[in-house]
């Protein structure tokens, strides 16, 4: 390095300061339960201690941290705590952190395969390790005609599953001429909001989404899909792509995917599954039956992100017919140009996806799975789903409250008896006392509290206390109800 | 933490192994120059290394971090070498990576205020502060209409832009009713590929991306700009959106601004300003022309992941209507709900881009920033266009080689005299060594060099090695011309 004044930090000063960063996650996670799970600040309240002008001159790394503990602090939601049970998890570990420390250092760009052969092939590989894992069907190996990619999010993997959708539908039409407004897609009225905003960006248009109802396990019907595609037909529409959910969102429902897989096949429709959390249980054998139907899929995604201790952003999305994804999202400039492309013999995960760059996301989801092995994940996994069930057997032996549908996995939907108005105040005083956070959805039209296990380090101590702040925090406000009525 | 067997990395073993990882980076950097630049594997080589099989049973992080060294690093193209002058750089800094190390420890998300006040308000301020340091036009801050919002790259930039574009111009309809193939877009024959993927993805057709021809600047021609959208309206078809580029990939080429904002203003077009690489020049006064005609653009991009050594991924990505954004890409399904989003008075990013979460990327630029200040991030842009402009002297005063354009900023398109054909040799013989890497282009149908300098650690001794390595390389090639012939 140059003598001059540099403003870089030195390799010497990066070893200190990154000690004193790396002693202070783990600080944080030792106290990470003292702190409000739900941060307690007011619109506005960070950035009003935030200097409205940027420094001229570079500042201490020192004064730097200072300020992440002073001002950052109190504005962070504590995704990692225990106590956190809202949406669904983005847990993570000691091991996908330090791999993301890894890629960070190393900074390398995976958008071609000359850019980083490692990149590339550890992704590759991993996640053909993953089929094995969950036990998905071997056609969503790179060694047949299909192939796993790291995507940010099941929203990009949705959206890129019904890109290859939509180009294969039109021969590749779409991406000449552009939409026509007659593709529909299909997804139950309990899909992710993920799917309608994908309808949307791919220019198939909202009212083209053509959402079906749900059981009473608030699973798709897959008669009414049949019904309405014949229906689309005959009104002069091209049905084109369905979306099939293991593990709503509202509710953890498991859409029958035999069914559905079986209609797809008939009707010559993409069928994606989206299992962004649920699918993680597949690790364990006694939870494969989510995937029951899977073999006609032609696309499918879990995230890692979520309930497998790897940092966001992981989510793994795999497709039975590589060439038909990549066919819709391929571009090459004279300035990607290379041998190792143009041999054929490489993947460029440049057209597996919406972006032209990417970070070197299977390093740290390749450390979580050596450090913890199967052996590891089953067990968290199992745990979970265990402390789930206890949780939802206590909901279901109190009278004054009830669950509003049988858990099948880690996401307990639950309400108390007294009406929409109680529940919602229980929610808030449970979350402004910052010693739990849920969060809520309509099942029913009902107002439903929602209880996801899955943190890396929720135990059962903490679902018993939350269990107990629950019942506490209802008492009070029964009281109050009686003392204003 | 639990008494049983957990599997998880303990604070204690995460304090001693993070550490470890820390001193890894360090000692990366200090031996990175030693390492081949483009890696020299052969495809199938990294992951013919990697067992086929997970492990059941989890191993140590010794053994993890030594197959780092031993299985990846071989596939590593080095992005962090100073002798990396390929494609763009994707440069990276110390306070960069400690940023993203704390984001991972944290581990939030940033879909909504709600999920982390801290997360969406720093990023809200940092690009604020960014629009000040770049001297952008103010209606690009938050307290006006506009508003910045961080995301992973310029290809996702364009994309939301040519969203908001399409709906604003369909007044929202193509959201509901899907696209009808009539929308048309433009952009320069040297506009990056991945507005060709935008409007494929968006479904607005490659056929409908209208490219306009180039001056000898590679810059868009305002005129032949003017006659494609009246001719376009006279077919028939609905103009919509103009992408114009500060700093095009192949050659840095610059579009006038100023003719390009008023057309769009006359025609009502939505105007969006890539200056993926070449926007950090901003920071210095001296290079402020590349924006000049700014204000009449509707959004605009820069990467700090290029050229401002922060770590991938971050784009910082402007609009002037953050509403015309928000109601092209929201969605508000039951389980996001709350009080925060409800009251008006925060910004949710989950509506200002395609994924639904988010990590805290802001963190890593803050970080940068006040460990920089605005005076060390200028000394070493300034320092980077001066080592390139060196390069292009030696060039130009050199009668073997010849440059193709003036290099505006830090990049350097050149060619040797003598063909397409010795350029082609020229550079597979200086990757192939492993001492540099350069990427090509054509240019007016011509294989093109460039170099481009901008990787944290460049300086110049290292240019004038890569000029030496680049004479000598070309007085062999000509050596075994001659001997063949």
């Amino acid at each position: 390095m140059s003598e001059m004044k540099s403003y870089h930090m030195t390799p010497e000063e990066f070893r200190k300061y990154g000690r004193i960063v790396v002693d202070w996650i783990a600080d944080y996670y030792q106290r990470v339960e003292s702190l409000p799970v739900l941060s307690q600040v007011q619109p506005g309240e960070i950035r009003s201690g935030l200097p409205s002008e940027p420094p001229q001159i570079g500042e201490s790394f020192e004064s730097i941290l200072g300020d992440v503990d002073r001002l950052i602090l109190p504005g962070i939601t504590h995704w990692q705590s225990p106590n956190f049970y809202a949406f669904f998890p983005a847990n993570t570990s000691g091991p996908s952190i330090l791999g993301e420390l890894i890629s960070a250092g190393l900074g390398v760009q995976g958008m071609l395969w000359a850019t980083s052969p490692a990149c590339t092939e550890l992704e590759t590989h991993v996640l053909d390790w993953m089929v094995d894992m969950l036990s998905l069907p071997e056609k969503f190996k790179s060694s047949n005609t299909g192939g796993g990619v790291i995507q940010d999010s099941a929203s990009s993997a949705s959206l890129c599953a019904l890109l290859a959708a939509r180009e294969r539908t039109t021969d590749y039409q779409s991406n000449e001429k552009g939409c026509d407004g007659r593709l529909i897609a299909y997804a139950s009225t309990q899909a992710h909001s993920s799917i309608e905003k994908a309808v949307k960006i791919a220019g198939i248009g909202r009212e083209n989404l053509h959402l079906i109802e749900v059981d009473d396990r608030f699973a798709l019907r897959p008669d009414l899909l049949k019904t309405q595609i014949e229906a689309d037909r005959e009104a002069g529409l091209i049905p084109c792509f369905v979306c099939a959910t293991v593990g709503t969102t509202s509710s953890n429902g498991i859409d029958p995917l035999p069914e559905i897989g079986r209609i797809c096949r008939e009707e010559d429709l993409w069928l994606h599954v989206d299992a962004a959390m649920a699918g993680t249980a597949a690790l364990c054998p006694e939870y494969r039956f989510i995937h029951e139907g899977l073999e006609n899929a032609d696309s499918y995604c879990f995230n890692p992100h979520k309930w497998m201790f790897t940092n966001f952003d992981c989510d793994c999305f795999y497709v039975a017919d590589r060439a038909a994804l990549i066919q819709a999202l391929s571009i090459l400039p004279e300035y990607l140009r290379n041998k190792a492309t143009e041999s054929g013999a490489v993947i460029d995960y440049r057209d597996w996806q919406i972006s032209l760059g990417r970070r070197f996301r299977s390093l740290k989801l390749w450390f979580v799975i050596r450090y913890y092995g199967v052996e590891g994940l089953r067990h968290h996994i199992r745990r979970h789903v265990e402390l789930a069930q206890h949780f939802a057997r206590w909901i279901d032996e109190d009278d004054g409250f009830e669950l509003v549908v049988p858990p099948p996995l880690n996401l307990v939907c639950f309400r108390h008896v007294g009406g929409d108005l109680i529940n919602k105040r229980l929610l808030e005083s449970l979350n402004r006392s910052g010693r739990l956070y849920l969060t809520h959805t309509k099942l029913n039209g009902l107002y439903t509290l929602r209880f996801c296990v899955g943190q890396t380090h929720t135990e059962e101590d903490h679902i018993k206390e939350a269990w107990r702040r629950i019942r506490e925090a209802v008492t009070k406000i029964e009281e109050e109800i009686k003392s204003d009525s």
